[in-house]
């Protein structure tokens, strides 16, 4: 369904001189890998390239080829072609935005189901388990050898959007181009080491610091923890070092909700939310507090102490679950 | 290389008419996943199959199909064929030793490399991620039908072998059968989700203990931890439930040997340990202390209280991980 886009995508990067890259905020290993995929790809076939990422170059992700390219910003306008990868919301990839809508054509490649997306040309296949099997796919129309490094890029993409192979968006095709990527020099141990096992000190011992706090509500259906803006400063952590932990609190048997609560600032309070249930809608949820994010997924701050924010969020989840389950049994 | 085993073994399972399967003793989602997946295909085949694990089925792994079956010991004697499954050591299939060695004819499959391995048809292929993957190619070969139950036994042992594909014995080949199995029926996510994510909340809180005791020493290349017997008492927790525990502690950057000492029981103290260096052979040093293992992951037992368990264990891994290094520069 997408090969007429794909094809249009192709010419459109083949003509151009002059390319921008954009990843989106708190960037992950499927947005990096696709703009670091792109930009090896494109100089490979002599194009001028940027690649923006608003909050940078997580340190997980350094390992990725050219990664030491990537800027946050830039004065540049007037690109010959603009590539988003991995969201379809403009105001997802934050100070790029001027350098991708001065281009003259901007494509969006992304495997989020978004209404209003935006660009000239949308290649969006929410089939696929990561944005970096569609970038794949568009290597194969415009006939891109697929280098080590490439390949690096794009495996690292499904690695961490699949959590290892794990989530439901895998399918067998997602197995099949993780064997072609290998083939072509990709190693997912060494990806998973860097991704998974390359934790700071402070941040395992954050972790279990978070465990130590876990909570069970509701019979054991919403699991929640919290870091305060102490253990933080105790721990010589950062709110980086937290990434992965709400994925801990999943391993609790018979959890559907998950909350995560870290008091990033004293009386600033960051909140993440996962549900393993359709029904219970966390990006609504989110919407609620200003925040977003997907369905199974969400995000958001609340401002005051982590005591006020316990209770105010936990509060507000168990409302949640309760009405989310209760109402789709009468629909 | 093993073609002929594998015709061998296809030919004795299918004129036997009563078969035992047996696992190895600790038994793993490989060993299991492989004589389940025996236990269906033998059974579909008109066969009378008995399936033993000495130490039962782990809560974890009791969601594989036909895992209600699985006997601990049978009086039974004199079957036509038994087949060992994932271990080259007939010491490690525990009571079921007696059943297997009065078959006429014994099968060994296996993906390790130990010397002096057992049985009458001895099929081994240490480049195979998980014996699973040496099971499947015996089904191909007795074109047994991969029924939605055997995929799912038979993903299970490679996921749990490669650690969810983490681990360096990964090749495209495994990836390209975990499509197969999917396509035949299994889901990894379920599986992933039964095996990682069905923890007990004692199990999450021991995981929290025992990461908040992490200590690191030698530069961060040693990377330990413990439990004691009062920890296993206040969280009402059991040895099971520190399955994975060494797995977190990986995730340490730079972190090269890895220990987990419990103690199970006031004055018994079990020991597991890990090495990503080749050269630092943990096997070796498992058996100075009367246990056993591989060479990248051993464990034994020491007696006396944690805190001399401490000493004792964390005192010779210092040392040995001084001479296997420093010996090995001069080899």
């Amino acid at each position: 369904m997408i090969r007429r886009q794909l094809q249009e995508a192709s010419r459109l990067l083949r003509e151009a001189k002059s390319v921008v890259l954009a990843s989106h905020l708190n960037p992950d290993g499927d947005t990096l890998g696709c703009v670091l995929a792109l930009q090896a790809a494109l100089e490979g076939l002599g194009k001028r390239v940027v690649t923006l990422s608003s909050d940078g170059v997580p340190e997980i992700y350094r390992f990725l080829p050219g990664s030491v390219k990537v800027l946050s910003c830039t004065e540049q306008r007037g690109f010959d072609v603009a590539v988003v990868c991995d969201t379809g919301m403009p105001e997802r990839i934050g100070k790029a935005r001027d350098a991708v809508f001065s281009a003259r054509v901007v494509i969006d490649i992304d495997h989020h189901v978004t209404e209003g997306a935006f660009g000239d040309v949308r290649i969006q296949q929410p089939k696929a388990a990561a944005t970096a099997e569609i970038v794949y796919r568009l290597f194969k129309v415009m006939d891109v050898p697929i280098t080590p490094a490439i390949a690096t890029c794009l495996l690292t993409g499904i690695i961490t959007d699949t959590g290892l192979y794990r989530y439901m968006n895998v399918s067998p095709a997602t197995f099949r181009l993780s064997a072609t990527l290998m083939e072509a020099g990709a190693s997912p141990s060494e990806i998973a080491e860097e991704v998974f096992e390359s934790r700071s000190f402070a941040s395992v011992k954050l972790l279990g610091r978070a465990i130590e706090h876990i909570q069970s509500e509701d019979g054991g259906r919403l699991v929640w923890s919290y870091i305060s803006y102490n253990d933080f400063q105790e721990l010589c952590a950062t709110d980086e070092d937290t990434e992965g932990i709400i994925t801990q609190l999943r391993a609790v048997r018979g959890s559907v909700v998950l909350a995560l609560l870290r008091e990033v600032k004293p009386g600033r309070v960051r909140v993440s939310v996962r549900s393993r249930d359709e029904r219970i809608d966390m990006a609504r949820l989110a919407e609620k507090f200003g925040g977003g994010g997907h369905r199974l997924a969400a995000g958001f701050w609340v401002e005051g102490g982590i005591e006020e924010a316990k209770q105010q969020v936990i509060e507000a989840l168990r409302e949640w679950m309760h009405c989310s389950t209760s109402t789709s049994q009468r629909a």
